[in-house]
């Protein structure tokens, strides 16, 4: 964690923080954007899936009349490099309520050519026009308080190759589904944690794709280790965040043949479930 | 439900049923077919969405180098009528193991203009070539045994308006989740069926994507009449069905701001989750 979020004396705005600085795109011709991928958002050396998603959002937040993501289906294509990359748009269909559009994101080859790294399809709308009226069964994730829960800073790095994406969270597990750092993985899919940015930063919609990315793989906790990569994620972005801490919990109640899907929820500070996601992501079996 | 089906004496095969029939294609071009979208597959006057789901996922494996849909995500663009319509798909990327596509179903408005119904991505596979190895904690759903459950022969149309669509399809519903229909919605976001083809055709991974939104809404059971329009599906195919009826089971947890989920779990005949699927929907709020 950097010492502005330890500190917590200085919080980071909305707009003003790495991640508004690491996500910002600039403008090539309409619906075309430049931005070059911040090495600060890797895990070992693989650019983290939610920043991208981030990415890709704030691109079509632009190119649409809608700004908030409000469903978001992104396909994986090949491993994300920090550096240079382009985001192309196409706006698909617009609507009084809902616009629906379509980014991917290239990046150059070692040979110079043009390479598809993902494709994300996607309907945004205002979620600040949305009723208030809320029904729901869903329960905020068993979590212990904050000070009880576990990060970089509170051990040895958990995490092999531990990497520059720790410095930008504010990610606190929860102990019971941190077996798997100690060779104790509970056989259980699941993964749950406080999530926050380190700069204090309150989060948004885009700060909600990243949330719904950047926990470890419940597959640890089911025993495998290495790289689980993600085919396809869907996020639905469902009410704007309040400020303050989220909490995120991750489950996968299903490996098979060598895949799994992993399920997230994000709670927000007023208890209210901002946000659910579902990956479908590879796992190398042991 | 068709007397072939009821009678159970003949079972159409895989490739020679009336869903194969509805959903074939007519190549016109590399990428490019035609499809006369069938009447037959209409809930009261919209062509239903799963069906639809079907036609694309035809097309993408007839246009990648993969024959089956590991994950499809649908964005559901304008209401789609029973006719003549286009699919035009684009590889988007090959791999050793996955392709992923992209498909769009167009038809003429009344102007005689091409519009574009339902845009897909979607990643393609060889489910055969999958390791057996399974570990799951989900469970196959608390459903009656078929002969306990309620299809539309059961008593009167259960559904105002009833449709061809009940005609085409083996739909027996838990009496739990039946509530709605007589009046007492359970408050519960939940509906379990037992599902099948009504001519006999065992299940495939097209039949999947048909089955994962064929079920009434769980918006009924919620209290909630009117239509429940789908803004975004996307599903997972986890494994080929084993031959005999299906078990669905829908669940929604969250209905906020006029938006609710409804998470979809199919399981074959053998006990296994073949199929997970998750859309966001719009309601109008009594």
């Amino acid at each position: 964690m950097s010492e502005a979020a330890s500190a917590q004396v200085t919080r980071a705005l909305i707009g003003a923080s790495e991640f508004d600085r690491d996500t910002a795109l600039t403008p090539r011709a309409p619906g075309v954007y430049d931005i070059d991928l911040s090495a600060g958002w890797t895990i070992i050396n693989a650019v983290n899936g939610g920043y991208l998603l981030a990415v890709l959002g704030r691109a079509l937040a632009d190119a649409l009349p809608h700004s908030d993501p409000f469903t978001i289906s992104a396909h994986y294509l090949t491993a994300s490099q920090p550096g240079p990359a382009v985001v192309r748009t196409e706006t698909v269909r617009t609507g009084r309520t809902l616009s629906t559009g379509q980014a991917s994101l290239f990046q150059r080859d070692e040979e110079g050519r043009e390479t598809e790294r993902i494709r994300v399809l996607a309907s945004y709308g205002d979620l600040d026009s949305l009723p208030d009226d809320v029904r729901t069964t869903a329960e905020p994730p068993a979590i212990p308080p904050m000070e009880r829960c576990l990060g970089p800073d509170d051990g040895p790095a958990p995490v092999d190759g531990s990497s520059a994406i720790a410095d930008r969270l504010m990610l606190k597990l929860d102990p019971s589904t941190l077996g798997w750092a100690l060779g104790q993985p509970s056989g259980k899919g699941e993964m749950r944690a406080w999530f926050g940015l380190a700069d204090g930063r309150d989060p948004d919609p885009f700060a909600l794709l990243l949330a719904v990315d950047a926990l470890p793989p419940t597959a640890f906790e089911l025993g495998l280790s290495g790289w689980v990569p993600t085919v396809e994620l869907t996020a639905h972005i469902r009410s704007r965040p309040a400020p303050g801490p989220l909490r995120v919990a991750i489950t996968t109640r299903n490996l098979a043949g060598g895949f799994l899907e992993e399920d997230a929820e994000v709670w927000d500070s007023r208890d209210r479930l901002v946000a659910q996601s579902r990956q479908l992501a590879r796992v190398r079996l042991a």
